[in-house]
C-alpha cells in the first residue's frame, strides 16, 4: 500500500499557469493539475492514451482541430497520439490519467 | 476523441451505499462513485492496481489489516492482489481507477 499526500508535494510547472502534481504508479501517472485561468497548453501529441477530468471550472480541450468544452462531471478520453491543445476558460482543477506511465514526467525539474 | 457525460448515466450499486458509474478505457476502469455515510465494502481482492481518491467525505480503507483513513488531497495506491475493505465515514465521492480494465464491471447490471 502506498499513501500519497497531494499537499505536501511542490507542484511543477508543466506549462506557464499550469501547476502539476504527478503520481506514478507501476502502469498509469496521474497527473493533478491546478491551472490559472487562461493559460494555454500549446498543441502536443504524445503516445499516452489520456484520460481529462474537471473537478472545477471551465476548459477547453482541442482535439484533432475539434474543441470541446467541457465542465465537471465530464471526462475526456484522448486516444494515443492525437494532437491537442487547451485553454483555460476559468480557473481549473483536472485530474489527468496517462497509460502508460509519462516517463518524461518523472525527471522533470 | 470520446466525450462521456457522467450524471447522463444510471449509477450501478457495487455493494450497499455504493452508487458507481464507470468509464472503461482501453486500459483502465475508471470508476467514480458517491457513497452513502456509514456504507461498507467487505474485504474482497482483485488483479487489478486500485488507485483511489476522494474528491468529499472521509473514508477507511484496510489493506492487508491495517487501516488508514483519508480525505480529500490523499491518493492510495491498492497493489494488486491485496486484500481490502472500505467503510464511508461520511458521505463521500470516490474516483478508483483499476489497471486493467475491470471486465467483471462492463456486464453488472
Amino acid at each position: 500500500m502506498q499513501r500519497i499526500e497531494l499537499y505536501a508535494m511542490q507542484p511543477k510547472e508543466i506549462a506557464p499557469g499550469y501547476h502539476a502534481r504527478f503520481v506514478h504508479t507501476a502502469h498509469n501517472t496521474f497527473s493533478y493539475v491546478d491551472v490559472e485561468a487562461g493559460s494555454v497548453i500549446a498543441e502536443h501529441s504524445h503516445i499516452h492514451e489520456q484520460v481529462c477530468w474537471l473537478l472545477e471550472g471551465k476548459f477547453q480541450l482541442t482535439i484533432e482541430d475539434q474543441p470541446v468544452i467541457f465542465e465537471p462531471g465530464t471526462v475526456i478520453i484522448i486516444p494515443p497520439n492525437a494532437k491537442h491543445s487547451g485553454l483555460a476558460i476559468t480557473d481549473c482543477k483536472v485530474l489527468d490519467v496517462f497509460y502508460p506511465v509519462r516517463e518524461d514526467y518523472k525527471n522533470m525539474l
